[in-house]
């Protein structure tokens, strides 16, 4: 699965054939049939691996930012800088996601691994709306925003980041849009308004944060 | 050439056969063949030509939101706020981004062609640090930021959106993010920090923005 995985976002999903990912992975063709019964078993396995994941790492980075401060807001900034702390410690590039692959390439699926895709975003977005409503309710936004299509913004910045490491070979493009979003979320939600920035970094902040 | 574009965002390039494209377009092969020498030099003249096409567009952009106004950050934010009007017009979902399609299968295109995608990427990212440069000078941002992942910022979104458009077939995804990415850029270097959100619509201000 790995090897098919790294084939795939490589060359896209389609051109990765069967005999190319049997050679990757260093298997015989009976071994691959023992396990999937068509390169689309493959594909939803695949993806269902990735929205498990996904799924299950979310909870534990959102139970973290729970045990780390009762505040919804400040879970929310915690759960985002866990994101962004992660991800900053990436030196290579991520070689891309696999479900923004199979939506370039959406007409090969089956609706069922596509069901599973739409349920990965729409799982995350509920998460972190729910995350963002009970911010808001203590904390009113200082320019009107529209709480689903702002939820909706960390995985649009995380596909578009996907897609800068991809092209620039770049590392840290993932971290550096996890805090801009950070950022966006301090900016319109803390009621302490940051001074503007004459120079100092903000060491306090993130001590704090550690700390907590 | 449209054509190929549709079908390529529906499939993938790799799945998109000649005669594929060539039954859509609904021409011999001998016309394909008159025009292209190959599927790789299609698939560079289309990349080159939304390349072109971009450029032209975001030129067109600034250019007014340079008329518009002589305040760097105000250009910035009329810039967004004219891609934002765009995109909220659209009824239909976008297919795609012809860039991302190709960079989810990069190791099917040549130097040549991936040589085009990178540039469109960091010309637009030089042009959008430019004008952050400039309002910077004026405007000290309330946080810590870095200019160059900022500018990319926009691309990110709007990589990230056309993936949302995709998965949720939502024609609103693409405006939505230009809002909260000119949100950020105003809640980070505007001078008038807006108050808290007491349910008043910014009315004004977009009236201001029109008006000008």
């Amino acid at each position: 699965m790995d090897a098919a995985q790294g084939l795939i976002l490589e060359t896209g999903y389609s051109a990765a054939s069967l005999d190319a990912v049997i050679g990757r992975a260093g298997i015989t063709k009976g071994a691959f049939f023992y396990h999937f019964k068509s390169k689309a078993e493959l594909a939803l396995a695949l993806v269902q691996r990735d929205a498990d994941a996904d799924a299950a790492h979310l909870q534990s980075v959102l139970d973290r930012a729970e045990a780390l401060s009762r505040d919804p807001l400040q879970q929310l900034l915690i759960c985002i800088g866990l994101y962004e702390e992660e991800t900053a410690k990436l030196t290579a590039p991520y070689p891309g996601c696999l479900y923004a692959s199979f939506i370039y390439e959406s007409q090969l699926f089956d609706d069922v691994t596509m069901t599973v895709v739409r349920e990965v975003f729409s799982h995350w977005t509920r998460r972190i709306t729910g995350k963002l409503e009970a911010a808001m309710r203590l904390y009113p936004p200082r320019l009107p925003v529209d709480v689903r299509t702002l939820a909706e913004m960390s995985l649009a910045l995380a596909e578009g980041a996907f897609i800068l490491s991809k092209v620039q070979r770049d590392a840290g493009a993932m971290a550096a849009q996890w805090r801009h979003y950070r950022n966006y979320l301090e900016l319109l939600f803390s009621p302490q308004i940051p001074e503007p920035d004459t120079g100092v970094k903000r060491g306090k902040l993130d001590a704090a944060v550690s700390a907590a």
